[in-house]
């Protein structure tokens, strides 16, 4: 379905083509200062056309808040909201609407529906994610009032790799260029590769590091709704994604216990500290109030430049070269969506935790 | 909360040192033939004891099945089951009753709920997946019916890894030596740093892969429900997962769009064909009818019996040498786990793709 | 929240003189023709100024759908939809902005919340109704292509009650009249009773029936989701209802069993028929195939335009004499809002009743 | 489905001649002592054979608790817990493995599933609010720590209606009849009548009258899951019941506002009173503070030990005289099991009402 959480959760609807993509911001917290302004930033973040390293389309995408604001502030109801699609260009997919694209959704849609919007991609858009981006910026503004932040940042596009861990780099500097990785040198580097890619047609994927402060212990839940099985969760549904890991991830497997484990100290303050953090800041599925980091994969973009063998719906070879305008790389588009679906996840968390002691 | 699934979903509950671990099947189909035979085939899979590799409790873990079921087959009510506790040692624990194991769930559980049962890990202890592998083998039950085959294996232990990728290896070996890897000198290669990890009190990760053949196209939710979104949730929703991948996953990020699309060709039926499969069997959120196949990373079990520092609950240091018995390492008796999940995962969305016609 | 149904679903936003009023469609279906005027003729069923009987605000009330829908299907995707308010007199509710009116939300929502809009109602006001409406209408469309129709009218306002059961009216008169009453000589005794409640600045209550023909055998689950437990949540989920009973209802307990009982009778076609449906059509909680009835209690509107006694938010004693447009008798316009609700809770019956065989 | 409740919840699961009846309990706030006497209680107060105007079964109806209580305390954790079924004469219904019951769940479940358990109505039996019971039990225990208190009562039998309102009598008198009607006189004219019927082999209907006392301004959900449809929903989905009304539900309808409307008054101490209380405890759908009370009505038991008319499963006219052993009328037994529902919805209430501001 297309409702996202349990008690702050989002519903979302909207095809690339269509008249509009937005969705419905339920349980979000009464009272909280409203800032437009933030949230259009947040939307610009993530929009078309922002640099030169992204999609040429430029879209606006000017959100229109519906409902659920009285006089600047929330009120605990609903918040509706849209974005028009304004710059569409539909003749652009005539031609895939009879021919599938290689490892993209118009083959499986088309089979579970018996029906797709085949222009830009439909349902299956990026476009959707404009959608998540305006529910993670609600929840955002929730979390800034409790000390809780959000900051992901392109860690690796293609082979090129930011060494290190998040804690070895300034990543206030992760808006200061178009990658959105928080070194300048790397920054270049990996703008450089997706320029090639777009000059050949092709696409290249990477990994979008993410990184939580201020959880207070207590957020998730024992069994099925572990905080990192949520947070996987929201990741994998975001388009492109592949995998998932947090702490020390697929690394630390070959680690020893006595090697990976986060020895407990005592602090000055009387509370507890823990002289490392491999366990990414979750133990149990519960937060235990250090940073929570995790990594999402993103698989290079599916829709290329370049021709490519495939099918027709009737199940004839054919050749496809698409045209239209494509991101040759996602991640730079796709921090503020990791974000805002960590956002989301957490202010989720927060609310769900206030039911275990009467 | 302790349910997992929409249609087929299961709800469990159970502690290491209470009276029963045990759930409720919901939305199991009708009219399944239930071998009751292969249920307790699957528990005894996961059983502790069932090797030199595992920990030593030696527990039967004989399955009661309590409703649901007339006549020896499913009648679409609920099944209530639950597996006794029988050969608990609480007072190997006594020494946790105020200490926190380092990196496990004491201290989040404790700082959560402001209680907890200490004995045996209670809730967060790994006897709660017995819940799960009950669910996973009603699951089977009904998928086999389907076509559908489902085949988890342990493919890296430590620094030890399987190489090449399933189809190179003969999965129906798999069962055959006690780490549950299809190659028989990995396995024993994989046994001998377990054991090695064992004597030394130490503990080891590693990864299990999981194979699933025969889905229909049209698993899954485009949006938020992905299949591999659902997949990873459930993986990651296993006690000691650190990360969840599917496809080509973190390895493919680094390759071209046009090295990892899956070119889709004619078959002489007039069906659709891949040419690849790096998409892992889902594009788009939805399965495609290829083979799904994913990885899961394990930690390290967290419980050494070996000297830890750590604090009390009062926050002051101590020293923590753990009693009890535990396993070295989760990978082999996980296998059924990771199995059992995808299973619930699997039949869950089966039984959710039927409404999208009239 | 404010999402109803499991499968086939609405979540709805809006207050009565925000943006606009809205929702979003899950669980459509994929390929149903839409019908958009058929859509905006259920809207203009509950709208207000339709008649000298309801309130005097004249709201076009003119959908705009969003996505979901292409080359006139459904695609199974979620529909976005919204109505613009545009008539709204906010001026008319400053004298409530700090006075309560009595038994009405004003005062429950502001301790609940903490904050309000005041104007129109909010959120409380029954401008909600039509996101339901719409989604009511959506399922209808769906219902008529399995040959379930939906039905419901006004049967009694004030003390003014229609005598004898539905099968003794032709219900396809009901919107010959502004009361949606099927017989004209009754339908002209409520509204003179409406038009001297309106003259009196008064109002008045009722109940309306609703019929349900043309379901299949098993619908609805046996435990918590009876079919008329969904049905009675849908009804007493709409402003003003008080009150439920389906079948016999409150009428049928003073009844002996076996007065009561269906007798089941074999038919011609080696079906079963019943000699009488004292049981509504549903038994167990499941829909037998027989007609579906049942009555819902209507309060008389809170918002006077008469003096009352009341309190300010700070707890002082006041009079307040409500101004606005408001209806002084729902039952009019709240049978498609009846219709609607049932329209919705069927067809989420039918799609969830498709899980119980492989 | 089997579950009930979003943040506390109850998921049910056994038959009538199963190996047990049971469920899981999930969401209980931690730390609440458990009173295994008052949990027996409740049960006793439902079991059958506690009076001789109940069935002559006598089921001991002994709960097991299995998880989620540590040294007498709840921990947060699920709460297993069966009861055994041990008193079954299964060979009473071995004429009814083929012959449906006229208004009974026997005909809908074989259609809807294709199979089932006849024995004793297999899960529609009654014995499945057995588990309500024990849900209800631990919601009372938490709710008798906030103030919040719930007491049911025999309103009516047959035509034999207890005059007035519950104000009107000293509801502690409730449990000193069999009939759990609060004036004894009544009392034994409803005993009489019951007596009656089973001499006759014949069943008569009621209505119980429940009454929630202490209960917070706030609790509800202002769209679909106001408090009243939740308490609904609770209701209609116990065995027999087919109608529901809260405040002055039915009768209120032929009233006009200002008479029905409830004023609100300033009290000394700051706080809003009402001058009367038609609205029953909850406006706009949330509780406003006052007394909720609500009406539910029971239909005539089914099952008759009598001879009626009915149809094979081959769909052949047959005749049916029941045996076995069964209530000429639920209403006695029905009383904790409204009383358990009323709890489990108000407690999901509170827990739910606490997402509202940050």
């Amino acid at each position: 379905m297309n409702t996202f959480g349990q008690i702050f959760r989002i519903t979302t609807f909207g095809e690339s083509h269509g008249a509009a993509v937005g969705g419905v911001i339920d349980g979000m917290p009464a009272g909280i200062a409203v800032n437009e302004d933030f949230i259009q930033h947040e939307l610009d973040r993530r929009r078309p056309g922002q640099s030169k390293l992204t999609t040429a389309r430029n879209e606006a995408d000017k959100v229109e808040l519906l409902s659920g604001i009285f006089e600047g502030k929330t009120t605990g109801q609903p918040i509706g909201y849209l974005v028009r699609n304004t710059n569409q260009h539909s003749q652009d997919y005539e031609n895939m609407r009879n021919v599938y694209r290689p490892s993209h959704a118009d083959y499986t849609y088309m089979q579970k529906y018996g029906i797709r919007d085949h222009r830009g991609g439909g349902r299956s858009s990026a476009r959707e994610t404009i959608s998540r981006v305006v529910g993670g910026a609600f929840a955002k503004l929730a979390l800034r009032q409790m000390g809780i932040s959000i900051q992901a940042y392109t860690q690796q596009v293609g082979d090129i790799i930011l060494p290190g861990t998040y804690k070895d780099y300034d990543l206030t500097l992760t808006e200061t260029n178009d990658v959105r990785c928080p070194d300048s040198a790397y920054a270049q580097k990996m703008a450089d590769l997706i320029t090639e890619m777009k000059s050949q047609g092709d696409t290249i994927g990477g990994v979008i590091c993410c990184v939580i402060k201020g959880c207070p212990v207590g957020l998730g839940e024992p069994a099925f709704d572990k905080l990192h099985a949520l947070l996987g969760h929201a990741m994998l549904s975001i388009n492109a994604v592949k995998g998932f890991e947090y702490g020390q991830g697929f690394a630390g497997v070959s680690a020893r216990g006595s090697q990976q484990n986060d020895v407990m100290i005592p602090l000055p303050d009387g509370k507890v500290g823990f002289a490392t953090n491999n366990s990414g800041g979750i133990q149990g599925g519960i937060s235990n109030g250090e940073d929570i980091y995790f990594r999402v994969a993103f698989k290079p973009v599916a829709t290329l430049l370049m021709e490519q063998d495939t099918v027709t719906k009737d199940g004839e070879a054919a050749k496809l070269t698409a045209r239209g305008r494509h991101d040759p790389c996602v991640l730079p588009r796709a921090v503020p969506i990791v974000e805002a679906m960590a956002a989301i996840t957490i202010l989720d968390a927060v609310l769900r935790n206030r039911h275990y002691s009467l």
